[in-house]
């Protein structure tokens, strides 16, 4: 069965996923690399190289809490949707040249779908990843992932209004956020609007010794 | 040295340590007893009685992390401070009989501040608890508070706008906060214009069975 599901996904004490401004030069504002510390350090996160050469050598980072959710990540998807924010700063829907920011051979390696209210045609990317644009509720966009997904999982990959709207309509079935020790004051907030959220997940909390906490979020009722 | 603390102060996972509409008959609105019901599983909890009547039996309750946590709430306090809608619902200031929620033997036992706007004369209670009324800053109102102290620690009550405004102002020397699995979406929201909190505060997580996660903040630099 193909689940939908949000992995790795970082927020602030205060729930946001990412500071302000956001811009070419400061893909997450103020709060800079903070939200993603955790991961970095990670042996799941070494072995993406550096996100431009594929795999790396994989003899560092660390094997404890932090690398076995993060490891998640990269298991049994077959599709991602994102938000337009994710996919390019401000204003990349100007400029016909933008192709996101991971460069030729993006880490996705699958159809990517990038909500837009300015959609443009898909491109494809080496590595097996390819861009569609839509302008599509949450519902239809992941409709559309699940028919490209070949029976596998759908990843929610950010950031926060795109995990919150998925999250609101009832349509993730887990979700692992993790909770980093600092406020940011400001940005996008992944919690707004979801109130009552707990009935329809069983929440789970676990810390690591580097400082973060993972959250997890199950449906209670599994998915018909 | 006489610090000031702040104890099992409850937040959602959104962190509102209240929710809305506060009134009478529901002092923390739509969020009712959610936020608390980790503490009155404890035996800390049953030990106060039910808040009315003294020491309860002390027979019944957990003494797990939960338990170890909110017993520090009651240990080597001189004074309390409170804000305005901790001490009584919208309007009580215009209710020259108001004297609380807590009866005529309230569980404070010390001086007692009350911020408001709308002061009025100190009041005598049964059992060591005298509330005093102050229209000052965090600062004058620790002062205050200190100086009724005799030497012991002050605790920062609640609610989210008092403990919010006395860790921005820096004097707050350590804080326990716990996160309660729910999403309350509004209220009174603790972290609001706290961005950089963590550059004056090591922040620890523990999770409890409970399901309850215990922040601590413990200020860096000890105070002079
Ligand atoms: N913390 C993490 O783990 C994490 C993970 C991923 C991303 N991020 C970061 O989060 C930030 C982006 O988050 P964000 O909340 O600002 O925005 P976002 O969720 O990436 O994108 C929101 C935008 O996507 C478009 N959109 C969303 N739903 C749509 C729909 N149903 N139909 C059409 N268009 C739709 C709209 O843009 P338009 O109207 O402009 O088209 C909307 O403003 C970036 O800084 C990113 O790097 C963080
Ligand atoms: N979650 C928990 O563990 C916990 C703990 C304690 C309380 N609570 C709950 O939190 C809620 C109250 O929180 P809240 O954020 O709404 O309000 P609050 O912090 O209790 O009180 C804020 C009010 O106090 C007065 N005030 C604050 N600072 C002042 C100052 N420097 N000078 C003069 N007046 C000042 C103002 O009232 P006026 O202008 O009206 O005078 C202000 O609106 C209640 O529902 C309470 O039961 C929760």
């Amino acid at each position: 069965m193909s689940r939908t599901r949000v992995h790795n996904f970082s927020i602030s004490l205060d729930g946001f996923a990412t500071g302000e401004p956001q811009s070419l030069e400061a893909p997450f504002g103020h709060a800079g690399e903070r939200l993603h510390e955790w991961m970095f350090a990670t042996r799941f996160w070494a072995a993406q190289g550096d996100g431009s050469e594929g795999v790396g050598s994989g003899e560092v980072g660390s094997v404890g809490v932090d690398h076995a959710f993060a490891a998640q990540h990269g298991l049994g998807f077959g599709a991602e949707i994102m938000g337009a924010n994710k996919f390019g700063p401000p204003g990349w829907q100007d400029d016909p040249d933008w192709r996101g920011w991971w460069g030729p051979n993006p880490p996705f390696r699958t159809p990517t779908f990038v909500l837009t209210h300015r959609p443009r045609p898909p491109m494809e990317m080496e590595g097996g990843t390819t861009f569609y644009f839509l302008d599509a509720s949450p519902a239809d966009a992941l409709a559309a992932a699940r028919a490209a997904a070949g029976g596998q999982d759908v990843r929610i990959g950010g950031g926060a209004a795109v995990v919150r709207d998925f999250l609101a309509a009832g349509l993730v079935d887990h979700a692992h956020l993790v909770q980093v020790p600092i406020v940011l004051g400001r940005g996008s907030r992944v919690w707004d609007g979801l109130e009552g959220l707990e009935d329809g997940y069983a929440v789970e909390a676990v810390p690591s010794p580097s400082g973060v906490v993972h959250l997890t979020l199950t449906r209670r009722v599994p998915r018909a």
